[in-house]
């Protein structure tokens, strides 16, 4: 599908060695030197930012799986473009183009802002057969990782976000098949839930996962029987992003499904991805360790849209600019301590 | 010493009924709405950042407490206000004035943008006899106050930030007193320690408080005895600030202890307080702990300056941004699932 190359070794042992010339302590930046480290393998120096976040719904909420109605999607791509959403407020605060993409909403909007790559008007009921066809999840990857080449030529750190109610059910599903674990490891309250609402999101789960029995070491079988389109796009975005050489930006529970779909098809894919928070949902935590990433923030986020992405990526200029920027011992003249 | 009233309830309820009213779930944008509450409640709504670095000489480092030489306290105060230094590049990249402040540096630098507030050269050796006198820890809170209020015509956050080649040990001798815990309870590696180095930090602060047995409910005492003129004058800052209504964003180690003196001075400045980040040394999650704070950021960061404090500036940002921009559901016509 794509075809992604190591980050460059060299490039890092670089940056590291710059790194412990400047004026500080070896180290002492802590995970801000980590950060500049794996930029400068992928080949970014200064950072042009973008958001993507795909909008699909989901079969799932036959089930009543969600607080919100399935309308409540298409409502939101117009606040989106609109400039209202917490998204769009912070892309404007950290100085991010944001691209809004239509991955299958039920019903289209009206909106020449919004990017269309509707494959489908959302997902069927996976509890009933498969939430898509093996044909539209490559379809889905293929269109973002098409969306993420298109970005290559204005951004070079991308930050994905989600919208889609009921796509919380959906990543659970992916997390437990591709994880090996019960749906009631992965499950929380989403945005809204109470104890009984997460019952029937756990049951939902399950039932999905005995009418299709995905095949974990298939994460495309996983996809199309038990996802969501707006996790196939981001997937697929991933995919491209790291092809391109573009940071990856990872969000919460949602993205990181599709970033665990991306890492089992290119496994390369995780060096150019960058965990920016913890969900409060217990299957994000569990996705990011088997994708070896540690998450920036820890703030009790669970909105998705891709803002606890937004948040961080301040963190990534701070960090390019500190490697960028600050002198060394010798430039100085300060005595260096040698550690 | 300072006059701080409560932060204003009928602010900080008017924003929290705002923020359930944004396009989102109730709470869902976590820790990020408590800050947004907060400093409504200070009274920000457009953020001016300052960030006050102040830096002093210790008399501790006869003791062989640190893996720098005393000089390296003097050589960076040139670097911070030349622009090389990590907090210089930084204060940049968040878009903050940096003001740099001489405290008690052994020997004044002959630099015109370095604010002097020099009471000493340096303190005195602590395991000794007292690191100040108690006109002189008095004298150095009141001159960081004086300088919180002047900041106040143009900044109502202010990030606060130390150098100090040997200050670890004076901060960790500030928390075993306050804390009345073990000195081997707060003391970790510092700026590049090794494990002999942490027990001779240990061993000092051991001698210093014994030297001076200092009234563990007196926090002046505690700050003359065993402390540092930076430490001091920031706990002033911190004090100054919450008079004047600046929301206090407290770097790591050595500012949690002047924090931890501010607050046993004037318990309400606490509100004012935004802890950025946690340090790796031990004894800061118990100060913070004792403030009942918990930090924004946990990134490995143990180099000082006012760089923890720095990077969380943008999250500042992005919450009063969030609060004042986002669509209503009403505005935005989208359904609201009410919780």
């Amino acid at each position: 599908m794509v075809e992604i190359t190591a980050l460059d070794a060299t490039a890092m042992a670089a940056a590291r060695a710059e790194l412990d010339r400047k004026t500080k302590p070896r180290g002492s930046l802590g995970r801000i030197e980590d950060l500049a480290v794996q930029l400068a393998g992928i080949g970014v120096t200064a950072p042009r930012f973008a958001i993507v976040i795909a909008a699909a719904d989901h079969g799932y909420v036959e089930e009543n799986v969600s607080a919100y109605p399935a309308e409540v999607t298409r409502q939101m791509l117009r606040v989106f473009t609109s400039g209202g959403a917490a998204i769009s407020v912070l892309a404007r605060s950290v100085g991010a183009e944001l691209v809004v993409v239509d991955a299958g909403v039920r019903e289209a909007v009206d909106d020449p802002s919004v990017r269309s790559l509707r494959l489908s008007s959302g997902t069927a009921n996976a509890t009933l057969g498969p939430a898509m066809s093996r044909a539209q999840a490559l379809a889905a990857l293929d269109a973002g990782v098409a969306l993420a080449r298109e970005l290559a030529g204005r951004a070079n750190v991308v930050a994905l976000g989600d919208m889609g109610i009921g796509n919380t059910t959906a990543a659970g599903a992916i997390y437990a098949a591709l994880l090996g674990v019960p749906a009631a490891a992965v499950c929380g309250p989403g945005t809204g839930l109470d104890a009984e609402g997460v019952r029937r999101k756990v049951d939902t789960i399950e039932r999905a996962l005995a009418a299709n029995a995905p095949l974990a070491d298939d994460p495309v079988d996983v996809l199309a029987a038990v996802g969501g389109l707006e996790i196939a796009v981001l997937a697929g975005a991933a995919l491209g992003a790291a092809a391109e050489k573009i940071a990856v930006v990872l969000d919460g529970l949602i993205v990181g499904a599709a970033a665990l779909v991306a890492a089992r098809i290119a496994p390369r894919s995780v060096e150019y991805m960058i965990a920016a928070h913890l969900s409060p949902e217990p299957g994000h935590r569990l996705g990011l360790d088997a994708l070896g990433l540690r998450p920036l923030l820890d703030l009790g986020l669970r909105l998705g849209e891709g803002t606890g992405a937004a948040l961080a990526l301040p963190l990534l200029g701070s960090a390019l600019a500190l490697l960028a920027e600050m002198a060394t011992f010798e430039d100085a003249k300060v005595t260096d301590a040698g550690r």
